[in-house]
């Protein structure tokens, strides 16, 4: 049930009130929050995977564009000043063996009982959704106070060590005659993902079904709108899922952490 | 003794010759081979040190920026068709806890008794140094048949894991009408180190003679010519010296490997 904080969050609110905020529990989707400060995906491995995940990353810079790396064991990232990770993202997923086996709004205990969590904090397509709607591009999902849609596709990542998954997507809907200009102002955000993978043909990517997306809420697509295709954080995730490491927590899609780092800073 | 493949290489040279020609053991700095194709700085660590070496690169990607990271074990990069890494650059440098103990054109032998070497590619700022020619600017160690003079300075890097190191930096003489073009056009090429990172103040980054270059041949300054710094490639060889790992292999200063990946391709 929102209460007040989260009644009144939205593009205004500081970065730090809206860690504030979901530190004290709430729980909603990140899109639209925080106008003008990049998001960030977030997992956290044991130490023994994570030359191989950064690897991952470093092979898939287009889904797995890594913002930064905290050392091992440390919940405080650079990029979010007076952050904890282990409490700041509103909604947490905690995998073992590849499987989903709970959802949490704070994971603190269970790094008491794993002392050697490295966390990867991922660029989020969320970041350039204010620049495209500052040149007039409705973001219809913001618009409806909704999550963004995600897809799993089969689009292969390159493998690296014990990981490899196929690509997930967000989707956003636009019309034909600013599809270019979609492209060009996410692809002057490339540690954001930057320009889109696909464009109008959801079928060429494996996605059989768009009113059913893997992840996230159902699409919003007005008359003559274009599927609009980006590289999505979520692909670790599926590297979770195919890879199966023993354990590994992660944000709930479309629920990121808010950074102190202005959008322009990730800009070519 | 230059060859008479040696003595006709050069900018028209084609990628695969060059480095067949490499392989054949002739030795020579590689700036002005190969017109159009980019060119990678290299380290080999034993695989315990891979993750804090890949950490540090993700942490300083100004120096570090990497193209490739080779599986380990393997000597087969894939942004260079038919290459063999222990025998395709020009001259190495053998490192045993942090002391240069070997320079040698050829490192097939040291494989055998070290199998489980990670190799790491990353970008060289030879690669920007033909769209420069291109807008007029001068290269003047390129006209002279020169190496590159390279720098140590007082930038720190950001430490990963048991790497540290201040930043190496290599300098070209600019003229000051064309200062703003060299950083503009170097900034369209990130991953061979973008925008240089001091103009005409090598004291400012504790640079204190410049007549000697720590690396690479002297300077050669003409009338007014701006001394320009960029973040160079050999940093990792900084980081070895000040990080002691008990066995690495890099290239030697100016000697890098050439790819088969036209600059364009680096370009945002």
């Amino acid at each position: 049930m929102p209460n007040e904080s989260d009644m009144t969050m939205g593009a205004a609110t500081a970065p730090e009130a809206a860690r504030r905020i979901f530190r004290s529990g709430v729980v909603r989707p990140t899109c639209g929050v925080s106008r003008g400060y990049a998001q960030a995906n977030m997992i956290m491995l044991p130490r023994e995977y994570a030359y191989d995940f950064l690897l991952f990353a470093q092979r898939n810079p287009k889904p797995c564009p890594i913002l930064e790396v905290l050392d091992e064991g440390s919940p405080f990232p650079s990029i979010a000043r007076g952050c904890d990770i282990r409490t700041d993202i509103p909604l947490y997923r905690v995998w073992e063996n590849g499987e989903a086996v709970d959802t949490v709004d704070d994971v603190t205990d269970l790094w008491s009982s794993h002392d050697d969590l490295v966390t990867f904090l991922i660029g989020c397509s969320f970041t350039f959704e204010f620049p495209l709607m500052d040149a007039g591009i409705p973001m219809r999902h913001i618009a409806a106070g909704r999550n963004v849609p995600m897809y799993d596709t089969s689009i292969p990542c390159v493998s690296a060590g014990r990981f490899s998954a196929t690509m997930v997507v967000s989707m956003r809907g636009i019309q034909p005659d600013r599809v270019a200009d979609a492209v060009r102002i996410s692809g002057y955000y490339p540690r954001v993902h930057g320009t889109p993978v696909q464009i109008g043909h959801p079928e060429s990517i494996g996605i059989a079904d768009m009113e059913h997306p893997d992840y996230g809420d159902p699409p919003i697509l007005e008359r003559n709108d274009v599927p609009v295709f980006w590289a999505c954080g979520v692909t670790p995730q599926a590297a979770v899922m195919s890879s199966k490491p023993a354990f590994a927590i992660t944000h709930a899609p479309g629920h990121m952490l808010i950074t102190d780092v202005p959008d322009s800073d990730y800009m070519v």
